[in-house]
């Protein structure tokens, strides 16, 4: 079973770092490791034992057990501290807590009911394990990305994108399609950015009209089963002008290259190296300001980091998007964004999961 | 102004804890005492200097100016830290900080950066302050209910309420219709739970089909510049059932007797008693297993929380949710909902901002 399979090896990390337990509390992790969605939960899981203890609260009794029917079930409000104080009755030496989620606050509490246990620091030690997805994780994001694709090319064949609609009109049609395709829901407040407002890199849908002549920019994503899409495209209203022909042309060509880049075990920083030289060699550096993507997942921003400061290599398996832009103040801006599965040492070649076309769309 | 007016209270209040500075990082919090709305931010504010330090990045330079006119900016990726950094500059000695906020990690880098301050917990010293809305808040928790009052009623009049449809067709048309009634979004995930699945407090809409006989409890909000309404309006399809008529009637009663206990000094558990004491006079104790309301602002659910486990009393200002409500597993329930704003001692009938009618509507 796959969940089972993701505690195997957080148990295995787990005895690598010398610690006895995990005390999960993040509940994104606790998902992870249980397939509990819950809005209070915590999740115990011992380095020698295959039965996670999952605590919620009252609410979720029924939603517990039919979503994780191989946990130990603790209706107890308090999840956190209660399983910190069973961890101690159990003679846990080493507990590991997520350091990097849990409050000073939270921490204290911990403490208290803890007592004589060693808690810790074991931040980011699930996010790690989550960056490599599995097979269930990997047809969900296929799942969403596919909804996401569906609901654009309906969007643009029903001519939804057109001249005199504003921003936010376009931007709860693409929503609205989203539903209609399956989607639970959208992965991330939707950008619609026309004409000037294309070069801001992340801009809120206005009542600003599309006009003739303006760039586009859409960057959304679908949610299924809390896996989120991740998707950009840039079109243009005509009449296309010789400056956003090439702008286009160039962020396509360095987008293209950060995806030739996508090996398992190419450096982070080296491919967004391979897509940014790109765009500095024709003398936009300055204009692509941000990093050239990240992992998605069950977040929309996970690990790994793609940026010029990223520390370390691409896994196979992982999740991530390319997203390089070009945006001129004023003017407008052209970012194009795919989210892909990298390869394996055996099959290199990575999966595009967002498949609607990248050439560039005119729309008369 | 008004920001500055929530920046003079927290200043009063840093002087009473003995605290020479406060560190802001919650991002509701920065953006209730500077009106700053990015997604990374801190603020430091001195308890002997009116102009605030806001901590943002390279994205939100032209944001920040904006927004927090009357803030010195700084721009840097590491807001907290930096913040931090500079107190230890200016000869902060005791430092306020949100240990219900800042994690274990996070706070580690606060003390590197603030070597020889002194890092005082300080949690939910802002969100005491938010608890009671300004006249600037409360006219936008107005406007935030005024469009859910108006979506509802267009779906009620336009037979949007009818048996053969989903609870999710249900919930994504009322979203859709706040939205063209002005709201900036959604407060919540809507809730809208028909005939068994009305027993279940916190539903999530599904595919099941409305049918004739059925309870529809449907609890949403809007979100209008940051602030969310909160409402609940329960609807029967005819025919209406003598239980059905019976459990309306008792929780209207219970509603009403909780606005009634509103007063401005009424102790939490005292209001929360008045509304629950006559669901168990009928014999529903078992039946209600929530708290009665919960205050709204800037966030869905916030200070203060009106339960039997409430410690203090209702503040002059304040504005909350009054919500009983009786769930009878496998059949049925009720809860009616509004938002209101706690009166003064000179003026103590609250105001009604859900304006809705609670008469129980049966759909034929």
């Amino acid at each position: 079973m796959t969940i089972s399979a993701r505690r195997v090896k957080l148990r295995a990390a787990l005895a690598a770092a010398d610690l006895d337990a995990m005390l999960v509390t993040d509940l994104v992790n606790v998902r992870y490791l249980s397939g509990f969605t819950g809005s209070n939960a915590a999740l115990l899981i011992l380095a020698d034992d295959d039965t996670p203890v999952l605590a919620t609260d009252g609410r979720y009794v029924t939603q517990a057990a039919a979503q994780a029917p191989d946990a130990e079930l603790v209706i107890e409000r308090a999840c956190g501290p209660h399983l910190a104080a069973r961890a101690a009755g159990a003679g846990i030496r080493r507990l590991g807590f997520e350091s990097h989620v849990v409050t000073v606050d939270g921490h204290t509490r911990l403490q208290r009911a803890a007592e004589g246990v060693d808690l810790v620091r074991a931040p980011g030690l699930v996010e790690g394990l989550r960056e490599v997805k599995d097979a269930g994780e990997i047809a969900m994001l296929r799942l969403a990305c596919e909804a996401a694709d569906a609901a654009l090319r309906e969007l643009v064949d029903g001519g939804g994108l057109r001249a005199g609609r504003t921003e936010k009109e376009v931007g709860r049609e693409l929503e609205s399609l989203m539903l209609d395709h399956d989607a639970d829901g959208v992965s991330f407040e939707t950008i619609v950015a026309a004409g000037a407002n294309s070069a801001i890199p992340h801009h809120r849908p206005t009542d600003a009209v599309l006009a003739p002549g303006d760039f586009v920019k859409i960057d959304f994503g679908a949610l299924v089963a809390g896996y989120h899409s991740d998707m950009t495209r840039t079109f243009v209203l005509a009449p296309l002008a010789t400056w956003q022909r090439e702008i286009y042309d160039l962020v396509a060509t360095a987008q293209r290259a950060g995806r030739d880049a996508l090996a398992p075990g190419a450096g982070l920083k080296d491919v967004d190296a391979a897509s940014r030289q790109v765009i500095a060699d024709a003398g936009y550096a300055e204009n692509f300001g941000h990093g050239l993507g990240h992992g998605v997942g069950l977040q929309i921003h996970e690990a790994p980091g793609i940026s010029a400061s990223s520390v370390g290599t691409l896994l196979a398996g992982a999740a991530v998007t390319v997203e390089p832009g070009v945006y001129l103040p004023g003017r407008g801006g052209v970012r194009i964004e795919d989210t892909l599965v990298v390869g394996s040492a055996d099959a290199p070649t990575p999966e595009l999961l967002t498949r609607f076309p990248k050439e560039l769309v005119v729309i008369n």
